[in-house]
């Protein structure tokens, strides 16, 4: 293998590849990165086993030519020593050469490494997914569909099920659930392409939030193959392959309340920061709760008190309170979180009862929904 | 105690003094901030009973009312909870109150704390320091002097002296010194205001560093204050002291040779981005140790060997290489730090053999010195 690069196109890729490398491995060969050269350019590829990135550079890109492959080959070099180099090379250009026993020479100006390399042939095998049936979403959509649900996924094995993702597709429409049991994120988009097929899987959370890293923001489609353990995301020049979780996502749908006792219009920004400052006291007891009130005159009261610490109390005018007083206490975070998560400048909370679910949605968007439990305390 | 405040000011303040203000201490007050407010203003101090700093915040400052104090008093609040709730109040003005039991009010808008404070009286004293014979140093250069030492100084407690920075005070001059054992750093200036003293101090290193980071970027001239033992540097409006390092420095003098057997004059920026590129490998070794050897020509050649790993080697372009040949082994780590704390785009490195500290220095500019002992491999 020799070939010579352009020295940014390399560190991107290399860079993207990353994402999916980890050094915690069982299987020695995944600490390193897979170079591939041939007629149509250089593929580079990282993988955990669980998530793997395949990244390709063509020859020649907008007329510009980026690499040039002067011999055919492959080698596996080791991803941590790999990037620094690429990273801190004096040229613009760098020349790359497997010479005998898998030596591999870095060359760039007057600076040349020689690292040991792994032989590729070793290298585990991507999934083979059949590349039909893909669905599209614009980029910028699958990251925000992405944002708004990762979250509140579950960072407990104790359900392993619920650190993931569940993605359904239906007449049309994908949607995205995540739940860690107290609390739940859901967000909806229509499909501009319907294969016509339903799917039910559950997408690793870390699988998501590494795919969202390395999409550039643009609105160009992703193309999503899903198969039985496998989904494959498929952007410009860039593979993601990641597996899916196995068993049963549960059924959620009947968590979300459709009725509402009490209803409350506010304005984002400045009920997130009352919740902050209430929290700033509320952090240091056991689990961040912070109290809501209904008062009179559409006034609402956000309130903390950790004995040895201090309390805060701060009123925030709503632009309505509809339906019955209420006095309701929940964790400060996932307050914040899930108003983070929300677009728009006003939203609606609806409760039904101090001790049951409550529900967080954008006024005139049934797109996404937020919904927090309770915690007792009354 | 009850005053008004512009909260920037305010928030600026205690930015400044938790930079004392440390969570891991045996005396609990030393936890809070302390709070005085008088007719002049508000003082606010942080001490870890090492460092000690005060921030005064004026009644008025160039005709803008920033403090209306309406009750003469004082309280200790705690420092974590104190500065993240300033960081939040939603409006520019915050009132603060103490009320019956140390129980204090923050109000801003519609957001009300209360915080329990602890008795200003019981609060540690600052050391008392006569103000006379104070040095002056423009605050840009005090903060170039910290920085191009202070990262010599030793990790360890082994030698606890060598922890510190010894600053001299001989013939109107003022000379900075710090040494781990394995390299040194030296730094000279004159001072405007000699007062005919002498002084030899050991600041610790940390108190330097922190003191370097609330220390605004102008040339006011900044006064110190020796003692036997505290310093204290005056900035305006700030007070921060230190207490000095008991014990004997070692005499460095004898350390920096006179002579060269082998002079290199180089090109800072180039000769320091190929040092950290022979470093990339050589990290996972024991020592990140690379190696310099002259070449003909004036070339130099950078090198580093990590058998499991591999090896990097690149020539380097000098604008002379005076003297004997030279092959020599040293802490790419500690080359580039003296490399990072020098000024000019070009530098002398005097060697005096392969076993014998070397001195890097830049050109046409003795107050500045950079020392190095090598590590024995060839």
């Amino acid at each position: 293998m020799k070939f010579v690069i352009q020295r940014d196109a390399l560190v991107q890729s290399v860079g993207d590849v990353m994402k999916a490398v980890t050094s915690r491995t069982t299987i020695p060969i995944l600490t390193g990165i897979k170079i591939i050269a041939n007629d149509e350019g250089v593929t580079l590829t990282g993988s955990d086993s669980d998530i793997s990135i395949e990244s390709f550079i063509p020859k020649e890109e907008e007329g510009n030519e980026i690499v040039e492959v002067t011999e055919n080959g492959g080698i596996v070099l080791q991803a941590k020593f790999f990037s620094e180099i690429v990273k801190k090379l004096p040229m613009d250009t760098v020349e790359i050469e497997v010479q005998n026993h898998l030596q591999t020479v870095i060359r760039s100006g007057k600076a040349e490494f020689n690292l040991n390399g792994l032989d590729p042939e070793e290298y585990p095998h991507l999934p083979q997914i059949e590349e039909g049936n893909a669905l599209k979403v614009p980029t910028d959509l699958l990251k925000t569909m992405i944002r708004q649900t990762v979250f509140a996924v579950s960072t407990s094995e104790t359900r392993p099920i619920l650190t993931g993702v569940n993605w359904k597709v239906e007449d049309g429409e994908l949607s995205c659930i995540a739940t860690d049991s107290h609390r739940l994120a859901m967000r909806k988009a229509a499909l501009e392409n319907d294969n016509g097929k339903e799917y039910n899987i559950v997408i690793p959370g870390k699988s998501l939030t590494e795919l969202s890293k390395i999409l550039d923001d643009n609105s160009d489609p992703v193309e999503i193959v899903i198969t039985d353990n496998q989904v494959l995301f498929k952007a410009k020049h860039l593979l993601f392959f990641s597996r899916l979780l196995e068993g049963n996502y549960p059924d959620t749908s009947r968590l979300i309340p459709n009725e509402s006792k009490t209803e409350l219009t506010l304005a984002t920004k400045e009920f997130l920061q009352a919740i902050d400052r209430a929290s700033l006291l509320a952090r240091e007891g056991r689990n961040n709760v912070v109290k809501l009130s209904t008062i009179d005159n559409g006034l609402i009261e956000i309130s903390s008190n950790t004995p040895e610490i201090g309390k805060v109390i701060e009123q925030v005018q709503s632009q309505s309170v509809d339906g019955e007083e209420l006095k309701i206490s929940f964790s400060a975070k996932y307050m914040m979180d899930a108003l983070k998560a929300l677009e728009g400048t006003e939203i609606h909370v609806n409760f039904t009862g101090a001790m049951r679910p409550f529900v967080i949605k954008p006024l005139h968007d049934d797109s996404i929904l937020q919904l927090i439990l309770p915690v007792r305390t009354y």
